[in-house]
């Protein structure tokens, strides 16, 4: 290796050098998520000698800090002889101040992408295997291509228990972990794939109502219209440093944060934004998210609710069984008490389908309002009332009743506007500029609604982005309606988003089936 | 869906409209390889109006053309209002004008992902599903997650005989197809994976000094140092258009042309680039690319070398004969006559490594030269003997006697000469101007040589893209050396290159195993 004498710094033993790497970064003003980009002239003396061309994988570094960045090169005149280029994500992950140079140069080889082919090919994936590919995801030296892979192959050839202990073990390690000086820390989460099943910010309500604690993280959508984050940052900053989340802990007694904010698990942002683009979610990386993000929270008592229905996340009792096994097993090897409650997934819960739509029904539950949808209220007190038991707040058997109480007499309302309050403010969810009805299109009464075609419908009216957009649901199971009749009505933020979402459904006439009586 | 009246068009059924979403098109000067970007302003209305955020996934659409793109948004003052940045790749694929203006609208939703899930997840790919899913690649709206994870299923799910003969159809009826008007029309093919096989130009040469017609169009390196197309582009012009190509051929009776650039099987070169940034090449696909673009070409008649070693692509006899078996079965469910040979792939053939390298072996073994690399010329014997037998050009067990006669007479170096004219005039392959020895660290005697990782050492050195570059081997099995007698030289264009590769041959001392005598 050449390389000039160079003080030994945080990444000194990473990359090539030479004495000629050094460039002026340029903030180029350009954003692209999180996507590291370097734009680079195509006659740039070191694009020359080091062999870089348009799609390099290169190594950034300012001595501070590093990263792998994707190269486009420029076209003369775009940038000055011995300028570089970086995207907003670079410069904000260099930590980059203006006039400051960095040193562009070979990656190492990615040598955890062989552990990736050995599980494509049908490898067991081995503990070492695993950190060394989450090690990767968290440094950013997987590009979506290699990202794509691994989460593909995590679904085509399913994780055992072991490797979705290491999986999990991976996950975390990467990130923050946090301690509470309490015990029990209890939690709970909803193995996803049910519109609307927002009943996370209501148990939160009830549980530190009755003197738990419940530091609860949550995530934001994966393939849904809405995580649970998503929807909560209607009402309040979620958004928390570790900080800031301890105190609001400590005064209130719990909180309901973004995990991704306390950098826990850190590998599953990465992984997510892969996951949505390709809408798959696979059991072994789903056990991992969930697990490493509540151990890494410091819980030792979880709550895990299984929708199951056709058209759910899990669509057979069988399959919630296994998974159910899947996750108490995994838990367990990390000391961690879990019960599953496997709940009827065949229909959306409450009324609204996205973020801001979702919160509005939390509000109502928690408000005891007499419009307040019934089926997210019962499921709320259910959840909680099991939690409650599970981290021995009540005597077994008695737990529903104090969670009805709780809700009823209002403490558990007060204790969510306190919990806002300390987050940074309660503030009230957005409603949309557009909203359309889609009506039925015949007379008689419901008989199944597809859970995933009407997400998707949500999601093409823009949410979780647009915060105010997805889908108001009029209908259940079992109603009976007449032709012309709403049964739901899409919200949008902007226009062309609600013609999207109108198309999709003018193809999609069967997302409510309709029989006739 | 709202939108405006319009003159119905090549695009006019696909996507979206409104009266404002006409951008005046600016070209970037951003070189990105292939992948279409579009930049827009952070605050352009079109943006706000139809939800548009950064990596969103855009169709943009300048009447004659349209494609999909990714988005990119820039800070204020990098764009004028009402302007739209195109990269090089999407103002070419448009075949844009100056001062033409494009619509950017929302694409329609890729359907065939759902097709790309179900074989994630076990089920097989019916022929309307990989047909949806290849056109989806051609038109350019598979994003590099979307290519990454069509290409992992289809190496951890490998694909039944079914799966292959659709997927084999689907890449050939994607793209342009040749009809010749004589019969046979022969072909031949190696299943890569052993550095320096560079038998085609030299089986060319004396196939078509005998009578035979051969329109050879090969491909550039998928994850080797080098393809066949690579390496004769250092001595012809190899991207010949199909006119030019037919009119080689109807002059010559053969040619040696790049199939990227006739437009045989495009799916493909969107595909290679992937496998080649993962390193992955799964037997399904290994065998739709072969045989689509041997079949697009119009061959009635091909041979395949598949070379086994336990460092080649085929690992054993056993795998070998499992993929002449498919390779053989979908060929004859497209009425072609192959023959496979099965040849020893423990070690690189010739001498170099790397698309110039390999070309003055490939010259040497034409000219008969003293010092020409026998194993490349008794390969290439061997091979072009059995393609004239199925070729019909001689009576079976006659081909080898005749293949070497046309070789020692010189007639294949004359007809290789007339090839390289008529596609434009032969040239010198480049040297490369930085070399460096590796050398033994100890006496005895050459047991194994690793063609991967001695392939990746020329790769690190910057072959392909660096035509120069590669290594030139000293040494074969059973070699004796000394200790700090040179194995092989690395070449490079760049020195950062060369350091690039020397520290890996520095982490990698058993690359070319010695045993003590």
């Amino acid at each position: 290796m050449t390389g000039e004498n160079e003080k030994t710094g945080p990444d000194s033993d990473d990359g090539h050098r030479s004495a000629t790497d050094v460039l002026l970064a340029r903030r180029m003003g350009i954003y692209t998520q999180n996507e590291a980009i370097v734009f680079m002239s195509r006659d740039c003396p070191i694009c020359v000698s080091e062999g870089f061309g348009a799609q390099s994988r290169v190594r950034v570094s300012n001595g501070k800090n590093s990263l792998i960045a994707t190269l486009y090169q420029t076209a003369p005149g775009l940038l000055k002889n011995g300028e570089v280029g970086l995207s907003e994500a670079a410069w904000d992950r260099l930590q980059m101040e203006e006039e400051e140079t960095v040193r562009v140069s070979h990656p190492r080889p990615l040598d955890s992408l062989s552990n990736l082919r050995g599980k494509v090919y049908g490898q067991r994936l081995k503990t070492h295997a695993v950190k060394a590919i989450i090690d990767d995801v968290v440094a950013g030296r997987y590009s979506d291509i290699h990202l794509s892979s691994f989460i593909t192959a995590c679904s085509a050839r399913p994780l055992d228990h072991a490797e979705m202990v290491a999986l999990t073990d991976a996950m975390i390690t990467a990130g923050s972990r946090l301690h509470w000086d309490r015990n029990p820390v209890v939690d709970k989460h909803c193995v996803g794939g049910l519109p609307g099943n927002r009943t996370t910010p209501i148990i939160v309500a009830i549980a530190v109502a009755c003197g738990l604690t419940m530091p609860k993280t949550s995530s934001r959508a994966i393939t849904s219209p809405a995580g649970t984050a998503d929807t909560m940052e209607t009402l309040a900053p979620v958004d928390l440093d570790i900080a800031t989340m301890r105190k609001v802990v400590e005064q209130e007694g719990g909180c309901i944060a973004w995990g991704g904010a306390v950098k826990l698990s850190p590998a599953d942002d990465s992984l997510i934004r892969v996951e949505r683009a390709l809408n798959l979610d696979s059991e072994g990386q789903l056990v991992a998210s969930v697990l490493s993000k509540k151990i890494a929270a410091g819980s030792t008592h979880v709550l895990l609710d299984l929708p199951v229905g056709p058209t759910a996340k899990v669509r057979s009792q069988d399959s919630a069984r296994a998974l159910s096994a899947n996750l108490m097993a995994v838990a367990e090897t990390f000391g961690v008490q879990t019960r599953t409650i496997i709940t009827d997934g065949r229909q959306p819960v409450g009324r609204g389908i996205g973020p801001a739509l979702e919160a509005h029904d939390v509000i109502n539950v928690l408000r005891g309002d007499m419009d307040a949808p019934n089926d997210l209220r019962e499921r709320s007190i259910a959840l909680a009332g099991s939690l409650l038991e599970l981290g021995g707040a009540v005597p077994a058997g008695t737990g529903v009743k104090l969670a009805t109480q709780t809700l009823e007499e209002g403490r558990a309302w007060q204790k969510f506007q306190q919990i806002c309050e300390a987050q940074g403010g309660m503030r009230e969810p957005p409603k949309a500029l557009y909203s359309r009805p889609v009506t039925a299109n015949r007379t008689g009464k419901i008989s199944t609604i597809d859970n995933r075609r009407l997400a998707q419908v949500a999601k093409l009216a823009g949410a979780p982005d647009a915060k105010a957009a997805g889908v108001e649901i009029h209908i259940r199971i079992g109603s009976k309606v007449s032709a012309g009749e709403p049964l739901y009505s899409i919200h949008a933020e902007a226009p062309g988003e609600l013609d999207y979402s109108l198309d999709y459904v003018a193809a999609n006439e069967d997302i409510i089936d309709i029989t006739e009586t």
